[in-house]
């Protein structure tokens, strides 16, 4: 642990990426799984565009900021490792995966194979599909340190499994499932597969390839730092030139005639003609600014503050953490004894320190296993200090202390 | 016509409201039937909001900003006549009116009526569940001049007739067609009325009740003068409780237990947890700028304005009109003898004039029908100034003069 914790403080300048960072002068945010602080490079292009749109008009700054809205494109095709032609820019995570999700065929019979810990918007659209189609909806079965078991889901393979839809990091707590081992089942078998990367994105390296995944969604706003408003997909090409969305609009399918629409030979088909163009050029800066940091030593950076984080909650014994597998992401979920906690997040929050709640409704398949109550959640970044992670430690045994006054 | 324009000139202080909007010091903005130049409250709010979210965090913010984010859907009822909870939010008019129109379940046989010049997003749409619901598309005929006949769509009613789905005022053109008519006919026949307000939205009152829609869709980027990335919808009560959206996720339908989800009640059923609020708070101040002008007020200004273009252009003997009815909305398309609509964009670009070019693809029935090359849109808002569209006017002759040096 220390020499990898050496190795990240040493290979980061972490004062100067705060010093790229305005939040970190108001608050201790440990919040980057719901939405990081966004670094200045991002701001300034999106308020930049912003202006640009009041300055000359809305279609005409988009004229003339075309080239560097394609490179967005680009950047996000590095990010992921595949070709611009497979990445489609959505308004958020939810409607990128949507796109992709409800474009896909399902008879009565057909299988869709899950994860325990699959994120509440995926899963009510599962449970929406089923009731539509008679697909059934299965859950892969956990080995015994509740990881996705990838045997388990070798044996559940048969001709009638159309999808393996899995979330890759979930959203209440540290779990890694193991993508690469869902990817090369998938890929022997030639089953589609969509990995859900939402908080994947921006905190560990994602390729897309080593993965063998079909299909990948992700949102802007979390680890990757970018503006709300922002998501993409990867879908490879051979799979979307057979997949007509859902919904289409005259970007995707443009008339071909009166009586006729041709789809879009690339992902874009997935797209709309009206787009946020501000936020597209935040999106751009952010990924460029996590590909110039290199996801290499945010990961381990990540993985160096949330250990520490972890390794402090777990030595208090009023303090109970949810942590489920190795190794971990950078997202903690704990309760606090005799506290709510939405009551720990107030009262954090009190304190300067930014954490979010994860109500067992968010994972429902996994939190009624495991008997979930809602948790809160610490999720630090590479640009979270030390300090920080002490103060946050600090403030729950504080919390403790005023606890026992209380009593 | 000069009562009025004297009533406009007076009632409305353009002084003060080109003060507020930067992009007048830059361009003669005539494309507001593209993207209106967003006055200072809504750039104010969409980047105070955004440096807010640097500040302190995108949750915290948002938590922080919820009573005036919840404002948003009262400001947009107060526009539209209805309560807030048949308004829900979208990250653009096409993605609100798909969420709509997607949801509606066809059978074969089935027949949707439509415009002729209906704005080829929602055609291709038509075309996509055509072909997958075996539903029919058909054409509304219009009266003499152009105009969706009334009585016309009288004749087709039948128990047939799932969707009458319009286009109020169409993209390529000042066409205003009858939607309160269209609507006295959908609610004497119970039939399901969707009505595309994009280029109303901000131009001229509007009154979901007096309309009769059940459905009603718009963007904010346009005369409404918000920003990129914002549309809305207004759904009926009655309606929207009958209609499950197409697609879900946690927010518009959360779970309730591991095997079911319940809808919301209210329009943001249609909607996702994922938000992008800096431009919501940007819809709002748009919203409210609007309001405070008043609708009337602002019809009239854009009448007397378009007015005074039409009639400029019509007096030039090497320019088409391609108007259609009376009365018109503010939007002119045209084209110059011997010039490519493109090309004369780009003389007006380099004069400071923003225009834009409508290709036949965007409404592609009424393009064939009438044979239309791409045209040349103009769209004069409130906020232009007489002296704006003589401007316009003498770069054209400017560029026939130029044309016969060519020669």
């Amino acid at each position: 642990m220390s020499e990898v914790s050496n190795h990240a403080r040493k290979t980061l300048d972490i004062l100067r990426l705060r010093a790229d960072t305005p939040g970190v002068k108001n608050r201790n945010h440990l919040n980057n799984a719901g939405a990081s602080l966004m670094p200045n490079p991002v701001i300034d292009a999106v308020i930049g565009y912003l202006r640009r749109e009041g300055e000359i008009g809305g279609y005409e700054a988009a004229a003339e900021a075309n080239s560097s809205l394609e490179g967005t494109y680009d950047s996000l095709a590095t990010l992921l490792g595949c070709s611009r032609d497979e990445v489609a820019i959505a308004e958020n995570a939810t409607i990128a995966w949507q796109r992709a999700f409800y474009s896909l065929s399902f008879a009565p019979g057909d299988r869709i194979l899950t994860a325990s810990a699959e994120f509440a918007a995926n899963y009510v659209a599962f449970l929406q599909v089923a009731k539509r189609t008679g697909v059934s909806i299965e859950i892969i079965p956990n080995d015994a340190s509740g990881v996705l078991d990838p045997g388990a889901l070798a044996k559940m393979i048969d001709a009638r499994v159309r999808l393996i839809a899995v979330t890759w990091l979930p959203t209440n707590g540290g779990l890694i499932n193991p993508a690469a081992a869902v990817g090369q089942i998938a890929r022997e078998n030639g089953i589609l597969y969509l990995l859900d990367a939402c908080q994947a994105a921006g905190q560990i390296p994602i390729d897309v390839n080593s993965l063998g995944c079909d299909i990948l969604t992700a949102t802007g706003r979390k680890f990757l730092r970018a503006p709300r408003g922002t998501g993409f997909m990867y879908m490879r090409k051979s799979v979307l030139e057979t997949i007509e969305p859902a919904m289409i609009d005259l970007y995707g399918a443009p008339c071909a005639g009166v009586d006729r629409y041709e789809l879009r030979p690339d992902a874009r088909r997935f797209e709309t003609w009206e787009k946020n163009y501000s936020v597209r050029l935040g999106l751009r800066a952010a990924v460029d600014y996590a590909l110039q940091i290199g996801l290499e030593n945010i990961e381990e950076r990540c993985n160096y503050l949330s250990s520490k984080l972890r390794e402090g909650l777990r030595e208090m014994p009023a303090v109970t953490v949810y942590d489920i597998g190795a190794p971990l992401a950078s997202i903690i979920s704990f309760t606090v004894e005799g506290w709510d906690a939405s009551a720990v997040m107030v009262y954090l929050t009190s304190k300067g320190i930014n954490v979010s709640v994860s109500p067992p409704s968010s994972t429902p398949v996994d939190a009624c296993a495991r008997h979930l109550p809602p948790v809160v959640r610490a999720s630090p970044h590479y640009y979270n200090t030390e300090e920080e992670i002490d103060g946050i430690l600090e403030a729950i045994a504080g919390l403790r202390a005023k606890d026992k006054r209380k009593l």
